[in-house]
């Protein structure tokens, strides 16, 4: 008689420690575990003996999902599917993470970035519940976005790299930027460590009152702006430790929004009014764990009989 | 016994003619006619008198498409789908062009803007078939972008407005630029008329040296990147009198594209190399009509039974 799989695993690979967790939902957790991240060969070798005991523990395992740092390959036509890009993580640049677990594992296997993740999770369980068109954009140590459209994560030749695009920059704000590629694209002006390099302090620690967060919400309105005119996103989900620890964002990169769209469109038409369209996400600081589970629950999903 | 119906009706609704066409592709052309675009009642019912009659000639039509100027409301869920929403072109604004040609026709009706049916066109018949993926970006009166994701039109709260972002300017061009809500976006600096208010020129008489290509040519190549970090089309396809009446653009757009990206993206890897992923389309003055024929395909295809 086959045993049917009850749990999903999921797996958020990030830049400093790798969380695992084993259930179907934000309420139905069965297993939680952290691995720091490592080379790449002991911090994955460690992960799949987390899912071996698990497996062991708990029965076999639906799918598992992996929601990791990018870039990666995304595109399924390619050799490389799976395979982490150049990143500036030392070791990691090449690594074939969907390689690894599928050699491993027999369950099916879905992966995807952090973002994309996140925003599949909140889509799922959090602030975008019933929305088949979103954006969600994390302002931390870098700026992304991950794009649902059509209830999907948008894919192309690339996923959305929107923390590198350039925008109209605040005319008084002269600051060159940090971005290696770009000095001055969005991640350039507006991530964690372009504040702190603007500030000279950690961005947990400026205070609300200082001049850069003008220039910060201005390139924030200005991202979403262009989400708005590209995409057409429903709502915009903004997290990331930047956001979380600077609340007062929200209302200026809003009064941004409405500003830079200048009346072309009847913003409380398309988006019900801008103050539930730039919203906080719902999943706080369990998204990223809960969007290696909502990856696999999609991988699940798309292989059953 | 039942008749089977044998040709489609597409209709481009234009700023100043509407082209109608009977058929099934481009190679199979059974009708074409033309009716100038005057008020919106004589309009519309010169251009019913057209169905009609090819009703008549060539027994039931299987579906009509409509392409037609916006902006408009293509969100199925709202009252007003279906009808132009807030266009410069006096009388027409909210103008329930659906809903006309519904009361009068009873084969199915599908619709969309010009230049996401131009996007379809060339998806069918032109420089992006075989592609799920791709952008259509027309440069003319005005400046606006199709986009095609997982082979479908992308339609979130709206169609595309991509001509009104506003992009990091070529710091020697000064000029304030000429769209009335935003002054410098994409259109206020790139498009027909915007070159000609730049140079005192029909867009086709300014000569290839003129300093003012430089400033469109940036313009252009940064929207081309937004496209490319936003939504990772596997080629982008410019067209609109500007661009098939000064090719040189192409050359300075693809550099301006590798310029921006700084070597973030392999080019070569993503796009197969920027010559192939910035091209001209290939149906030229005949995309607007048979955007409305790929529109009437693709209503035939969702309502058969």
């Amino acid at each position: 008689m086959a045993i049917t799989a009850r749990f999903l695993a999921g797996i958020e690979l990030g830049g400093t420690r790798c969380r695992c967790v084993a259930g179907t939902g934000p309420d139905d957790i069965e297993a939680e575990e952290e691995v720091p991240t490592r080379d790449p060969a002991s911090t994955l070798s460690a992960l799949a003996r987390v899912l071996q005991r698990w497996q062991d523990d708990l029965g076999p395992l639906a799918a598992l999902g992996l929601a990791a740092f990018g870039p990666m390959e995304l595109r399924r036509d390619s050799p490389r599917y799976g395979c982490l890009g150049a990143t500036p993580k030392a070791g990691w640049g090449g690594v074939d993470l969907r390689g690894f677990f599928a050699q491993r594992f027999e369950m099916p296997i879905g992966l995807t970035t952090d973002v994309i993740g996140a925003a599949l999770a909140e889509g799922r369980w959090g602030a975008a519940r019933g929305l088949a068109d979103y954006a969600y954009v994390t302002v931390g140590t870098g700026i992304g976005a991950g794009l649902i459209v059509g209830g999907r994560p948008l894919l192309g030749c690339h996923h959305p790299e929107l923390g590198h695009i350039r925008i109209a920059r605040l005319p008084t704000d002269v600051w060159p930027g940090n971005c290696p590629f770009h000095a001055d694209c969005v991640e350039g002006l507006a991530s964690g460590p372009a504040i702190e390099e603007r500030t000279g302090r950690r961005a947990a620690d400026v205070p609300p009152d200082d001049p850069a967060w003008d220039a910060v919400a201005h390139t924030l309105a200005q991202l979403a702006t262009v989400l708005l005119l590209a995409t057409g996103p429903r709502r915009i989900l903004m997290g990331g430790g930047v956001m979380s620890g600077q609340p007062h964002l929200f209302p200026r990169i809003r009064r941004g929004l409405e500003e830079s769209v200048a009346g072309y469109f009847d913003l409380d038409d398309l988006t019900g009014g801008v103050d539930g369209f730039i919203v906080p996400p719902a999943l706080g600081a369990r998204a990223g764990q809960l969007g290696g589970l909502a990856v696999a629950a999609a991988a699940a999903r798309h292989t059953k009989p």
